[in-house]
Order: C-alpha cells, then structure tokens, then sequence
C-alpha cells in the first residue's frame, strides 16, 4: 500500500467506446478491463455499463491497510456470461414501497445485476395507475399502486445504474385484482373481491370478449409509453381454466375456432395480446405455459418450472430466461442458488441453442415478506444468483462463494440496505416490551440459528394468514439461511475430518458453540413459555435447540475422551433429535444434521475401538 | 377487553378548552384528564397542547388480548411539573441533519417535553444560514448548516407535536467560526480556522468593537425573525478571557468604562446584546456565567453548573432552567438523571422561588456522537429526565422507570428512531468483513454488557481524535447503560439479600449469565486480537469480561455449596477483578461491581460458617 503513497499521481483513467445511451438495453455491451499498476489504474469499457461494472469491481479491491486506501496490482478482463441478470420483485402480494425498490436497485447494481422486473398486477391487488382506466387501480389496490411519475423515477434511478425495467401485467389468470372494476371481462359472472389469500384461484380474463381486447389495448398502450424498455412481460401462469371449462359459451367459441381445449384458447388469447405488444413495438414475455405450439416468433419464454422448460422454448428457437432454481422465496440456500446453472456444463443444447438462453432472474414473491423483511430475503442470497449469471461456469467455489457474500453483505447494509437493521427491530418486537435485555440476547442467539420451513410448507403452519396478517412471527425474524449453522455443519465436518488426535481448537470451538445454544435455547424456551399460549409452538423449538445441543456436547466429549458409547445410545440421541428436528411455527433447526452427524461418529468410533479390542 | 367488544360504541370524545394557536408558547396550558369506563373513553383538556399529551397517554394504555384492542377503566388527572421540558441538541461538534432532528422530535412528543433547544453556532461550526451575513455559514460550516427553509420546516414539524424549537448563537466565547470569515470581530488578530477538536478555546468577539454589535445586530434581527419564539439562546459559557487579557486595548476600555474586569465585560456585552434582542421582542437564555449583577431583568438563566447556579439566579429574580445532571452526553445511567430534581424535596427555596424554576433540559453535546449513533445516546435515558420534568416530585421509584422505560424503547424504535437499527449496522462493520456469524454473535453479547467511560474521560483516550474521526469504535457501539449489566446487578442483588437456603432459579440465572459472557469474552478477545493491532485494546477489555466471569462463577459456586473461601482468596480474587476493570479504548465493564459483591459474600459466607463452628 506504500506503492500508492509513493505514486501519489496513480490516479485511476477510465475510456470507453460506445457512446453514452440514455436508457441500458438488452445486448448492450458490458465488458471491461482493469489494470492496476504502480503509476495508477488504467480501465477500459466497452460502454458506459461496463464502466460502472468496473468502478464496482474497482470500489470493492480498495483496501485499507490503517493508514491510507489503496488497490493491489491487478489486471483483470471482465465481461458477463448472460445479458439478462434479472431481480423480480411481486409488488402485488404484499406491496412494496418505492423506498424498498430504490434501496435494492442498488443492491442490484452493486453485484451488477441489469434487470428489474416488476410484477405489477395479480389477483392481490393491482398495483400500477391506469389513466385510461383508473377504476383499476381505485378498485384494485387498497391505495396501494405506483402512480406514473413514480415509476418515470424508479426507471431514471434504475437507468443511472444500468439497470432496465420489465414490467409485467399477469393475464389472464392471476387477474382477479381486474375484474373487481371490470367484473364483465371475467369467464364467471363475480362480483369479484381482491383475493388476500395465497394459491391459484379461479377467476380468469374472457378471451371470447372482445371488450377484453379493447381494455387491453388502451391499458397495454398506456404500459407501452410508460415503460420504455422493449419487453413487456404478461405473465400467463398458473390459468386453471375452472371458469372457461364451466361457461358454456366459452366452450363453444373455442369448438367454433377450432382451437382443440383451454389451451388453444390461452394461445389464442396470447396472439391477440401479441398483436397489441406488436403495434407498440414490445417484444412479448411470459411464463413457461406460453409455450403453445401457436406461440408468435420473438417471443421471450421466462421458464419458472425447470431446465426443460428451457430446452423446449430454445429448441423451438425461443429465447428464454431462467427463474426456475432461483426462487429466492423458497428459503434454500445461497449454495443451491449458486449450482444451479441456466446452462449447465452437461447440456444437451446445441451451442445456437445455448446462445437462446439469455439469462435468469431470481424471483421475489411477496406472500411472505413485508417491507421490514423482503431485504433480508433477497440479500445475500442474490448476490450468488447474481455470480452464477455473470461469472464463467467454472467459477463455483461455494466455500469462496460464502466469504464474498460475507463482504457483500457489509456493503449492502452501508449502502442503505435493511438486512441487519430490521432483523433488530423484528426481535425486540417479537420479544416484547417485558422482556430482559438477557431474554433479548437469548432469543437473538437462537434466532440466529433457525430458519424459515422451506418450499411451500410456511403455507400449512400459517394457514390462516392473509394478505393483512402481520409478518411479525419467528418466521420473519428468521433468515432463510443461518450463517451460525451454516458455519458450525463447516466446523463439524473439518474436526471430523481431521487427525484421530482431534485438533483441540476445533473442538474447543463446537463445543462453546453448543454451550451458547444450549444456554440461548433454555433461556429462550422459558421466556416463550411465560409470553402466551401464542408463543408455545416457538418455545418448543427453542427447547429443540437445548436438546440438541445437549447431545452434540455429549457426543463430542464421548469422541474427545473416547469413552463408550454404543448403538443403543446413539439410537436414543438419533431419536431424541427426530423429535427435536420437527419445526413448529414455520421454523425448523438446521443443526441437526450435524448433530446426527456427531452422533453416529460417537458410536462409530467407540464401535471401531470395540472392533480393535476384539481383534 | 371484551367490554370494549360489548360496547362498540365506547369511542374516544375529546374536548378542549382554549381555542386552538398556531405556535406552543411557553406557560400554555397543558393539562388534561383521561377516563375510561364501560360506555367509553372521555377526554378533556385545557388546550391542545393537553389533547396531544392525552392522546400519546391514551395510546400507551391501549392494550392487545390476543383478540382486540381496549383500554382497562382507569381515571387519570394529568399535568406537567415544570413548563419548560427540553432537549437540547448539539449539531455543531457533530453536525446532525434534518432527519436526525425530525425522528428526534418523534420521541420528544412521545414523552411530552415540549421544547428542542438548537445549538447552532460554536468553534466548529456555524450551521445556520445568514443571509445577512452569509459568509458566517458559507466559511464557516464545511457546507453542513439548516437553511431558513430547513429551520421553517423544523418549527412547523416541532409546531405539529407542541413543541417550541428554541435557536442558541453562542457568543461571545465559543465563536470561532463567526471569526473565520470575520476575523475583524475577534480580540486578536488572527486568521482564524473552524476548530476541530474539543475543549475550550481562546477566540472571543470583541466587545469594545462597534463592528460586533452591527453584525449582531444584523444577524440576531435575521435569526429573530426567523424563529417565531420568545425566547432566544446567546450561550455565554466558557468564555476564558484569554484574548481579552491580551489586547491592551481591551483592557483599557475595561477601565475607561469602569467594568473592573473581564467579568465586568463580559456583562457589558449582554447589556449590549439584551437589548438588541429586546428591539425584538426577545427575551436573553444564556448559561450560568452570564449571571452577573448587572444582569437585565426577565433574562432566563440556563443552568449548566449545578443547583447553586439556580439558587443564585432565582434569589435574584431569576427565572431558570436546570440542565447540571441532565448532561447525556457524560454516559451516566437514566436513574441517575431520574434522581435530579430541580427543586429537590429538601430545597431551601421560597415558594415564589421554586415557581422560577421553569424545569429544564437533557443536553446532547456532540463531541462523541454522530447521525448514527446519537439516538442510542438521547434515548431511552432522556425518558427519565422528561418524567422527572412532567411527574410529580414523590414519581421516583426507579425499578419502575426502567420497566416503563423499556416500553418506550420499543416505541421510539418502531416510531422510526435508530437505537438498534443502527447498533446492528456498527457492531458488523466493527467486526468486519472476517468476521464469521459466531464471532459477531460474541461481539454483539460482549458489546451487550460493557459501556463507555463516563463524563470526560473519553477525551482521555481518544485524545488525538478531531471533529473528522470516524465515531465506529468499541465505545460507539456501546451503549451508555448496558441494560445486561444493570440487570445482572439487579439479580446478583436479589439473590444475597435471598434467605439463606439461596434460590436455585436465581443462581440458575446468574450462573448462565456469567458462562455466557465468559464464553463470549474469550471468543471476542480472540478475534479482536486475531483482527489487527488497533484491536487489541478492545481484546483487553473482552479478557477482562471473561476473567471476572470466571471469578462469579466461582464465587457463587462457593455460595451454594458452602465451600471454604477465604480472605486470600477474596483478596486475590478483588486484585484480578481490578485489574480486569481497568478502562481501555474508551469502555469499562460495568459489570466488575456485582462480581466484587459475590466475591464478598462468598468469603463472608464462608466466615459466618467458621464463627459458627467455632461457636
């Protein structure tokens, strides 16, 4: 870091050749080169996109080393696999704020993410002002929408990030949040309600009503001149055609069209659609069930439902995105994010093919996160997402993926983001105005360590929430991924892995670990049981986390002192952490399986001393 | 609560009696009753300022069963103590933006103080715009002042929740940045430069100057207009005479005009400045030292000094404010500040003297405070201080301040203010990007527990840091009163004044507490050392948590197996506690009195056993 001293003139140069575009656009150029010498940092881009990347890279090799900042020599070439290297945020399910999306365009721009997509409309609610029709958004939204000039903001705030942004209308199912203004555009009769629970309903636009084409062709017109990027996204998923199947006049248009069944009638609906997009000049994107064998040429396939999602649309000569694997909501963890590839390295595609794929968003539904907690949801775990669409296939360390993210997630909260702030807020509110600031700490150290049920099961503990319950529960202090428990499965496949010897630092290690959860989770478990009744389902997991660190201290001592233990006892602990295993309230313990894993080398190696004995 | 579902019609009526005024002023009524019963709630105030203060109280009762929201019949009469209940807010030392006042007046009307009292002007800053003399704040504030329009904007939002914004130009001391852009206006020659560190300073306006009083005069007729209230701040402390001393010219002014000294001066300077300011309209707030005999009747004295100040003024005829024990900024406990009275039960004044004691003013000087961290220093213990100010005289029994305190932590933080949010954001940029979830964990339970030095000893330690350091050390994550230690304390206490038999949950909870933070000093003191050499101070300290931890444990293991201890023992125990209790980086760890008190009683058990077995 002397060197920068010393070359006080080293100051960094920045050229570029395209000339600077108002707006970013799909395919525009993105490379650059950084080269850091001892006279200074030379870089050069291939846009002004590429120079932001570059001043991101830039930003994140400055150093300081206690007495001045300073970048190390370094030559680097840098350029994105994928062009498209989305974020969708579902604005609809619960809403979300123009704070919130500005705050995470610049999460986005900082992992050098360049698309945001914005799902705007579903049966929840109808969250864009429609000036041609404006009972849309008056019926539809709870008050809820953003007006037009505040999405011409949130467009100039994404652009001068290089970011674009997609909007998406879904139709013409996840259309209820339509049919409250307009119940005559539906297949039943309604009245319609915006639908404040979760799932796949039934009410779906009329696509044998030619009043539906005309309200599209004012609204999607509207759209066109709003948002200024050239793909227009409508949704079409999860249309279970329950209401096309019971109207009978429906069912005879689609006899007299000759369209064959409710899928015929769902292309059909899509090709007047695309004639609209077509006069505005919008190329069409939709979810993988757009994939009829009517679907027009130039259309974009967004695959949600998996890899041959994918191979069926570019197979067909469709470009297509890829979301499926990358469903931030789903609570996986940034690893499995990270190996999930759009184009994985044993692809059968052929290498035009390959060229089709343009990239992958990761999705943000909202059912489960509120304004307090979507930034921990999307972050850190997007910033793997966001690797795996830039970096080269080959780059897929996760244990080096782990300490980046690490960084970025410092970055993040600086710039503005609310991971660690919220996560404060949601505790001391979870833990009540009664409680101790020690109740506090416990309760922190064992939400620490929990997370959120995976897939869709939140779905079956919180049967009864709704788009008005408060997201305030264990659920939502949780994080999708526990660094603590991430970090101790780590420790427990080092130690044993390590020397018979057994490394005392790596033991010393698990064991104050399970002596703090033990402790958190016996302090946290009583705290809950004298809260309410409401709060039981949590004690029980608190008590879980008591439990199973009490046997990981027993099973570490049994390999540290290398004292007896033998299959009946590892049957017992095997069994007492089944029970403990069980999530409650929406949360479950990822500790186990390396207490399991504890346990069974315990036994294993006490069995291993038996087998020597007797020989 | 099912009453309130049995009479659905029990709303809140509100009456008041004064008609509605634009601004607070002070000595406005403020009272109000509040009674619930079956049939509803009735409201009646003596003027609007009394609604407010009766609605934040209002919804402070209302309470959530599980079901609904209601409020328990209750009966309450309620009205402020003192009419004059302020904050006083440095933004100079550290300059303090829009939105750190705004949230700020957020918590100022939750706890019903009804003044924010603005330092504005010091030596190292002048951070209010003049456009008389612009280029005090152009020259003088680094670009960081409230435009007129900002203030106007202040005084509405404090208008809104009853709250008088008083403005303090602190003169003729403590005014080097008035002399940067005019240093005509000093006593000595200069040039003069924003001062950026701490302490008191030479640099003075000169009062035998004719210039100084058209300045003043232009400036204070701007500021008077500005800000719409009576009363008007002009500082006088700390005034050292230095410069005075020095400038013949200025002594021989003294004599021709017969002042007799430097005091003599400085009261002919107030004489001057009163009565601008009652050109005006303006009544004179200065601190303590502007109290001299020719002092111009219906000033108002703000005693910073201590309750001889306000004595000495109100015998005089005087009216006060008290800020002497309400000093946050010197890291002393809320019931500390709860226990000062301004007119203590044993007070030797007169009945008409008391009633010039207005109240007075928690003051958050700004040395050691930034935007991030200044909540965390005002809140929760100004709550103390605004009861103190509101409730009656016998209001005292400090065990329930700090249960009602912690309510109001969690209010003030929901409301918008930063006390965890940004500790959460300080503690993981302390631990850096290295750190891994435990090590933070650990930090966060050591950070948890110690608090930084008191009064002025910070300047002590840091005494190279200036107005430019970043505040992001271990004492700027600390808290003022760590809520850990004073509860440990609370228990330790609890469980020696026990029955002999000794509690088994009261030692269960002692002995947890003191193996967690034996566990988390030994993790902490680990990674600071690991870290790099600026840490190591801090390491220290977390060594120390983990020593006296040790030493609890064992003490109280003497205590409930009745083990011998002796005096060697306790003596070399209370020398490794001493050690252990030494400040460093700026922190000490409170708990090292509770540990001494085990310590005690540990040996002192143990004697009582061997005087009976002698017996």
């Amino acid at each position: 870091m002397l060197d920068a001293e010393m070359h006080p003139t080293g100051g960094l140069q920045i050229a570029w050749e395209n000339p600077a575009v108002e707006l970013p656009r799909l395919g525009d150029p993105e490379s650059y080169t950084l080269d850091v010498g001892q006279d200074g940092a030379v870089m050069k881009a291939s846009s002004w996109r590429g120079v932001l990347h570059g001043l991101e890279t830039f930003s994140q090799l400055l150093k300081y080393d206690g007495e001045s900042w300073g970048v190390s020599a370094v030559s680097i070439q840098d350029e994105p696999r994928f062009p498209w290297r989305g974020l969708m945020i579902d604005v609809v399910r619960h809403w979300q704020p123009m704070d919130v999306i500005k705050r995470n365009l610049d999460g986005m721009a900082l992992v050098k993410l360049n698309v945001l997509h914005l799902h705007l409309t579903d049966d929840q609610g109808f969250r864009i002002e429609s000036k041609t029709h404006p009972r849309l958004h008056e019926l539809g939204s709870d008050g809820h929408y953003f007006s037009h000039e505040e999405i011409r903001e949130l467009i100039a705030y994404a652009a001068d990030r290089g970011i674009r942004v997609v909007p998406e209308f879904d139709i013409p199912g996840h259309a209820t949040s339509w049919l409250v203004a307009y119940p005559e555009l539906g297949s039943a009769p309604g009245p319609y309600a915006v639908e404040r629970r979760w799932g796949i309903f039934d009410p779906v636009l009329d696509p044998t009503n030619e009043r539906v084409y005309a309200v599209l062709t004012d609204f999607l017109g509207e759209m066109a001149k709003l948002f200024p990027d050239p793909c227009l996204h409508i949704g079409g998923d999860e249309n279970n055609g329950v209401h096309w199947t019971a109207n009978a006049q429906i069912q005879t248009f689609i006899q007299v069209h000759g369209l064959k069944d409710n899928a015929g009638l769902h292309a059909y609906f899509n090709g007047r659609v695309h004639a609209i997009l077509l006069r505005h000049g919008k190329r069409l994107v939709g979810w993988d069930e757009i994939l009829h064998p009517d679907l027009p040429a130039g259309s974009l396939v967004h695959s949600w439902r998996g890899v041959q999602g994918v191979a069926d649309a570019v197979t067909r000569g469709f470009s297509t995105i890829l979301s499926n694997g990358f469903y931030i909501d789903l609570s996986h963890p940034a690893s499995k994010h990270y190996q999930n590839d759009p184009v994985p390295a044993d692809t059968m595609l052929s290498a035009i093919e390959q060229k089709r794929v343009l990239g992958g968003e990761a999705t943000m539904w909202s059912e489960w996160v509120s304004p307090e907690t979507i930034d921990s949801r999307i972050w850190p775990r997007t910033a793997a997402i966001a690797e795996r669409l830039w970096s080269p296939r080959d780059v897929k360390d996760t244990a080096d993926l782990y300490r980046r993210v690490a960084l970025v997630v410092e970055r993040l909260e600086e710039m503005g983001l609310q991971l660690e702030r919220h996560r404060a807020v949601l505790v001391r509110r979870f833990a009540g105005e009664a409680a101790g600031a020690r109740d506090v700490a416990a309760l922190r150290t064992f939400i620490d360590v929990i997370e959120p049920v995976k897939e869709y099961q939140r779905g079956q503990y919180h049967a009864g929430h709704t788009q008005f319950t408060p997201l305030t529960g264990l659920a939502d202090c949780a994080r999708p991924e526990s660094d603590a428990a991430r970090e101790f499965a780590d420790h427990v496949l080092r130690f044993l892995a390590g020397p018979p010897g057994l490394s005392f630092s790596s033991r010393e290690t698990l064991q104050q670990q399970l002596m703090i959860w033990q402790n958190a989770g016996l302090v946290a478990a009583n705290f809950l049981l004298a809260r309410s009744a409401g709060f039981d389902a949590g004690a029980a997991v608190a008590r879980g986390l008591e439990t199973i660190s009490g046997i990981g201290l027993s099973a570490l001592d049994a390999l540290t002192r290398g004292s007896a233990r033998d299959v009946v006892w590892r049957d017992e602990q095997l069994a007492r952490i089944d029970l403990a295993a069980q999530p409650h309230d929406a949360v479950q313990l990822p500790p186990v399986d390396a207490i399991r894993q504890l346990v069974h080398a315990a036994a294993r190696e006490t069995s291993l001393r038996n087998d020597r004995a007797r020989e």
